[in-house]
């Protein structure tokens, strides 16, 4: 896909998305009918059995007013055996429980001769747009969404960004990669993100070190209470481990408040990291087996990475968007109705 | 009720249990019927609508391999806002979205013209003694024990305790309170438990200090993986924050530690502890409310107690329980059919 | 002070600086002879006996690579005892030493009667600018910064400051406050900051959302691993409880993002922040003693007060700073030799 | 050495204290002179130079009120780079500053071409029996405890352990070890403890599950508040990494309430753990390093040793003490006056 916007200066992968870093595969389920504005997104860490292949992992939340869930285990484990799932806040648990049917599914062992399952389900809130008082996404829409998934996927309004609105336009799903080339390997790191964050009215919105509050004079809505969140999924094939993992996911909060973010109070902002090296099998795990551990002498590349690749993602999550008119007929336009007070800044 | 074994030195309250702290609440629901072992078990903080009127709470994870929801925002923002629910392992999900219905009945603001809402739910897993893949629990098990919830309730195989293992005999809820004297002031505080950990054979239960191990010879379930988890509810009415309530919850872990647990890695142990003290208004909040402080010098009667209700409500778990045949025929054994082993520790 | 830069929306207090919050007072000690280009700064939250009269606190480690001492207690007891003294990495423990000095001065009851004492000392790595092996400072300078401290100070290469170097021009200490009305209340927020992050060729700096690195073509000093950190001081008047300073110090870490930080690896990233109300008594706290909380609904902007405030801080620090040359002739040039690539941003 | 009392089942090493690790050294400066009841004791990872090859490690704050210095960037980085060194609390500072001397004379290049150390010192106090506010030790005890360093050490009232009071009897240095076998491996864990916790007669102390408290009747010092702390080192040959030792050091606390420890608020209770396996390189960490992973699935065995082996070093430290008067004139008894009361649980 061309590029829309260039942020930094480490190169970005063939897709420039998360779809990047090898095996990571992303599916989409969109529902947009009636009252409804919502959606799931499924990211999976790669397309085998992530219950008997699990991926090492770890999360940080830098604002933890939310609902995401799985996090808990995530951090004593520092592993997922899920797929991880996006929607939005009060469909957390119905979606969650359809994650648990389509890992039961493939996993006749799971509560029977080994131990349970720890789904990981993501969320921000898209109760502006959407009714979500009714919860109707669950185990229907969490399988498409795998079985969907692709090593390729659009971006915007759609998925469980179907209902975001960050910085009072149209956010969403947004994604971009980075190329990191230490001597003679590459490692590759994507982010995936799910923005629903910021002022009402685009006031503090900031592209590429432009404050476009003051340009846009004629953006009123009224302003509310920030009460979103913003949902950032790292993923590399670098080695790193749990604690490095950590440190990285730490990071998105830099790339987020480049774009304007002060982590609002009621703006959950949770970040998980995972490394597609040095899977855990679940069955088959020797007692002490041979791995590659990366040196942290060499990780200050992956926070830069970090931290240009979640700015970016933000703002592809909008620039992807198309203008929509949500439930009671609120309004959300797209941030491109206002592209003459940006255009310079964009890639040709 | 009859006081069944003595832990330590402070007095119980009147029922000695979480009840005694005023205002809390618990409610039970059972199914115990063909492979089904499970149940739920409701904890209110108070019997008003607890959306609108919050307590205060933290939370502690002192050891995170289990699927508990809700515990990142009661970190963050130091409160819970619904009724804490129990329930098994891979139910949590449904379990949770029956809670939201539950919340959403009441609180048609919710996703409207304010926030969204988070609902606690934690765990363990009672896979062993009862088909847990089907989850069979929901929306209407939550209800029914929201709307059961007295100010007194059983112990033992119970609730969410139906289908629970605790050092290879049979577990469950179990409480236990404390009344702390500072001066010519009482508080109260109380603890309820589900108890589902430690070794499959009884090898590692210690009753009062004696441990059992060498004692139950003839108990001789094949030895499993520790699978198990223990969840811990801690409610006072002492004027604790949101740090010192923290602290509160990390002291239950030395009691449980005292009937023979080392905390096994599949061993969740999850701890909540809550004030009833100093509620917040979601509505009605001024900038500046006046609240009252507890002194930290005050602190370690509080810490104490928790430990010795901690370790007694475990051993009531136990002590309540009856012996049950599981799915596939499994027989688990009430701990008191080798009561003579340890009869001489218990209350007369 | 006239202001040099403007950063964000809300209005500073009248000095612009930490000592906006009343009662708040600064002191340096700046040693620059011979190899040795370093110094001690001091924070006191009040002029009264820090240790009979704590205060709230709350700190957060964005990057814990650094040894700052005394965060562990701050974060168990949510309190301040002492005053808070800056220095350079390898002297932490001396300087720590001549603060217990200070302390024992005025408490004879410490280790006698009472408890003990916990020194809250923070640090930046000088070590590239001054002989840090040598660990020059000690008591004296810790009784001559406490004593210096007054309602108002200078910034730049200064006390704590002097050995600094931040994006790879002189930085050190920098500061700047807010003030935040709510209804007819006005509450203060001032941030104080060592800095002393970024690479060392100004690639990575950015004012006001320019990026200077592409401007600054004839700057280069070789690059070099990033090494550095940054340590930043909240302090407000307003009621905050230990959690909700705990949100506050963890925003700081946005404002150092615009900047054009990445949290290098070898940069601790280190936040400590303090409330001046609801002090907390070492002798005489009553068990219940009545506070004023401050309501979680009017947060929002004690956050962006926050990053506003440590990105000026951070700016100021490094154009209140002049042209140094450091230790074995290392010339370290001030931000203002490039002055006319961003006086347009500049206050008039 | 002869074993003194048997805590759980697994067998421990030759020598039942943290030598059995292999490399692992220990060193004692003992000061008893005058008011002076205090000491030194270094705990050497191993006895090369240890800035150079670092040892992976985790810590673990049960209860954070304390002054030990060094854990924020042990658990940022997951290692230690000094020896570590225990020690009476307000000579945290001169003592780390002793142990930056020892590093530097090694290491020239520290502050000059590479970065900073992090001295790791870590104190109970000994105010009660010793003259604290004096802070005699320095970098003359650090030099000669290090290089006093053995494969053996005698434990009770010795270097750090000099002034302590367990349970109101003479604590200080214990320790204890376990042996774990995994198919045709032995691992090795060791525990050092310096102990100084507890009331101050007796009261709560338990030995072997017997509650003392009740039998020594005639133990009457009059009872203080509780404002002691524990300190603990775990070591394992075992290659696990930071996640899987900060597991482990959680797990010490059970093993120290096992003793009879409620973790009074003034009690520091804070725990290192490091492995000698997979050592990290300084100057010569590659990219890409082949290590070895430990499989989570073999943990609970370490658990198990870890509960066990602080139990047993707890009540080790006691049953080493002899009677001491301390400054003052106040005479602290050794447990063993009272061994009527449990010699039967003792070994032969």
């Amino acid at each position: 896909m061309k590029r829309l916007i260039k942020i930094g200066e480490y190169e970005t992968g063939k897709l420039n998305n998360i779809c990047d870093v090898a095996g990571v595969l992303v599916g989409h389920v969109t529902v947009e009918e009636g009252p409804y504005h919502t959606g799931v997104t499924a990211i999976l860490p790669h397309s085998g059995n992530m219950f008997k292949e699990k991926v090492v992992a770890a999360s940080f939340a830098y604002n933890g007013f939310g609902k995401s869930i799985g996090l808990m285990q995530i951090e004593e484990l520092g592993s997922i055996e899920t797929p991880i799932i996006l929607t939005a806040t009060l469909n957390v648990s119905k979606v969650a429980d359809g994650l648990v049917s389509y890992m039961l599914k493939d996993n006749p062992e799971i509560c029977i001769t080994t131990g349970t399952l720890n789904p990981v389900v993501m969320e921000c809130n898209d109760g502006a747009m959407s009714n979500l008082r009714d919860r109707i996404l669950g185990e229907k829409e969490v399988f498409e969404a795998i079985n969907n998934a692709k090593g390729d996927f659009l971006e915007g309004n759609i998925g469980a960004g179907c209902g975001m609105k960050c910085h009072g336009f149209k956010g969403g799903i947004g994604s971009s990669s980075r190329v990191i080339t230490i001597g003679d390997k590459k490692y590759t790191l994507g982010v995936l993100v799910n923005s629903n964050f910021g002022s009402s009215n685009g006031h503090d919105l900031v592209i590429k070190g432009r404050a476009m509050g003051e340009l846009i004079k004629d953006y009123n809505l009224k302003q509310e209470e920030d009460k979103g969140s913003i949902i950032v999924i790292v993923a590399t094939d670098a080695p790193l481990d749990y604690r490095q993992l950590r440190r990285v996911a730490k990071r998105c909060e830099i790339g987020i408040g480049k774009t304007g973010s002060y982590a609002g109070n009621g703006s959950g902002d949770v970040m998980v990291a995972f490394s597609t090296a040095n899977t855990i099998s679940h069955f088959d795990e020797p007692v002490e087996k041979s791995i590659v551990r990366f040196s942290e002498d060499h990780i200050n590349k992956f926070f830069k990475a970090t931290v240009e690749a979640t700015e970016e993602a933000v703002l592809n999550s909008m620039l992807h968007s198309k203008s929509v008119v949500g439930r009671d007929g609120v309004k959300v336009k797209s941030l491109n109705e206002y592209k003459e007070l940006f255009s310079d800044l964009l890639e040709k």
